[in-house]
């Protein structure tokens, strides 16, 4: 755990009987940045974090899951403002310090009758460290947890950066992923920006992932640095950052709405970053290559027609390349098939890379299969 | 049944034992004109049709199904010409006059040696009329025959306009839906524009549906008139092929893979087209929309997120409504949401009005729920 922070995630009664309430707080103020979702609807707390985070400097996040706190007007937003002056009240801080967030389903009043209780209590709740309750407490329809961390050289010694995250459907994040925390007692060299590093891990990240084509109004990425293990290297830093992002990227992709297969899908060859981004996304998004892959239908064909949707990049058909594994799958004979087939039933992770050979942009992105569970999970429940 | 066209559908071999293929024949040339898919890698009947479609004149279509002869090369193109050339022969007519097409799976062999010697008995197996029989041996997923038809007026009398179409999944038609074949005895003015007349029909109805958002490579929509009942007026003409169009449309979004309800949404209000189609298309691809339709889940802040999602058109959430039948349900009462589960629960056609108070713009569009049996369709079977 990194030096400083202390947090507790318990229940309050939003949800039946698991964690549904968060808090995390550093013993000193934190530089901090965020990236929130890109949704034109974004959720009441968004909104009120956009402003928060102005200033660069935040000292707590408080989190309630079951309840996202969206399409609620004017109400809404003045509910989370409470929740940050309850908060900060009890922390004794500003309330300008506290990022607030919320999770769940969309529309409905949040139960501030719980909410607010819960908050006056929030200083003699918090234990050291224990971050592990709190990522704990944001998941909705994960099934589980997703924390990723790392150790990095200081000046003074070690640090530690420590991300949690949540999210398992509405699912392609733009600029952000649903909610995710990054916590570091580092500090970094004077002048760095803190907003580019994580954006820039964040595109090659987060902003690869699609579980559902479906972009969330509460996708929030914060991360707060609060320097109580010494300065590390801007440079150290980014690649942990980046390490972490991917780590947990990964670990939301595995626990997509009833996912049964990660999908690593590289597109090589590529004219550059935004035609990449199109295709590979085309490609994961696709439900009729992502229900292929859960079946284990060695229907290469559907991949055509993914990259050969995206009307806008034209690629030579003779140039294409399509790989599971490390099986060439284009115009592949009855035996390849087979071999593919049984890759695809064998492997839980499926490695797919298609090769465009039109330039020298490489990227990766991640998405999950589709199953009849995505489909129960969200047809007969509100979430 | 238009005058002057004959046809026949049967089981070649291609399928196990329902039919496969199928032709239609005109008694004089028509004129005609197609719309075909904008997916980049368009299969080879589409190659071949659209280079006969030039002359703007077509007496004969011939098309199986199971296999689309797509991602097959040089070698695709060249079957394509070949079964032309045959069923021409059989004909009696110039092999640039007839149209192919092909349905099914991608990149897999048409197995010529059935198809050739089927083609070489065109001529004897062909009987009056008889396009339903076409409109089945057409089908792949489908599992119903999908045919329109109005009578319109003209000089001399009275002339038809009969449509057949098939599609149930990679259905986002893009100009174009899978296959669909208009044919008409009427014949229009001189300077009728055939081509933008059809356009304006598909691009009301065809390109206002997406069953799975994935734009298939064979999409094809002909239209044949041979002029045997007379001059019918352009507007009397366009009318009607409107109405057959839209009718097609909606038993395709109904036939949709593993659909249980028909979705029939309007944006009303927008500032123009391309905003009502981005949104339109936005919502009826959301997955969370989808299957909260299908389950009876009243979580109409889908809604919101599958309008907010659409980043380069802001709404402003104040002024958008939204309406489930007759019934407004944004910031609903618990009553209101009991009341809008029900509404779902108890029809199979939902009628969806999403008004955005933007603009003057009013736009239908069409699509249909995602439920357990379009994972089953498309994980277990090469389709």
């Amino acid at each position: 755990m990194p030096k400083g922070f202390s947090s507790f995630g318990i229940n309050i009664g939003i949800k039946d009987n698991t964690k549904d309430f968060g808090v995390i707080y550093s013993e000193v103020p934190c530089k901090a940045t965020a990236v929130f979702t890109k949704n034109n609807f974004p959720g009441a707390p968004v909104i009120v974090g956009k402003e928060h985070i102005q200033s660069g400097v935040l000292q707590a996040v408080v989190i309630n899951s079951k309840n996202s706190n969206v399409a609620t007007g004017e109400k809404g937003i003045q509910n989370s403002r409470d929740i940050c002056k309850s908060i900060a009240e009890s922390l004794g801080i500003s309330e300008t310090l506290v990022l607030p967030s919320s999770t769940g389903v969309i529309g409905v009043p949040l139960r501030m009758e719980v909410i607010l209780p819960a908050c006056k209590k929030a200083k003699e709740l918090l234990k050291p460290g224990n971050l592990e309750e709190v990522a704990e407490a944001i998941m909705t329809t994960d099934t589980r947890k997703k924390i990723s961390f790392r150790k990095i050289k200081t000046k003074s010694g070690e640090g530690t950066i420590y991300g949690i995250a949540k999210g398992a459907g509405m699912i392609e994040p733009n600029m952000a992923t649903m909610l995710c925390y990054i916590l570091s007692d580092v500090s970094l060299p004077e002048n760095t920006d803190l907003y580019s590093i994580l954006k820039s891990s964040v595109d090659q990240s987060f902003n690869c992932l699609t579980i559902d084509s479906d972009t969330s109004t509460s996708d929030t990425v914060a991360l707060l640095c609060n320097g109580l293990a010494g300065e590390s290297s801007a440079d150290d830093f980014s690649k942990a950052l980046l390490e972490i992002c991917t780590d947990l990227t990964k670990l939301v992709a595995i626990d997509g709405e009833g996912a049964t297969k990660l999908i690593e899908l590289t597109i090589t060859g590529a004219k550059n970053e935004v035609q990449a981004r199109k295709i590979g996304k085309s490609v994961l998004n696709s439900p009729l290559v992502k229900t292929a892959i859960y079946g284990g239908d060695p229907n290469w064909g559907r991949l055509v027609m993914a990259v050969g949707k995206v009307f806008d990049e034209p690629i030579p058909f003779e140039g294409l390349e399509i790989y599971f594994g490390s099986l060439a799958v284009k115009g592949a004979s009855p035996e390849t098939l087979k071999k593919l087939s049984e890759y695809l039933k064998n492997n839980t992770e499926i490695s797919l890379n298609v090769v465009l050979n039109v330039g020298a942009t490489s990227m990766k992105f991640w998405g999950c299969d589709l199953t009849e569970k995505y489909i129960e999970e969200n047809a007969y429940y509100t979430t």
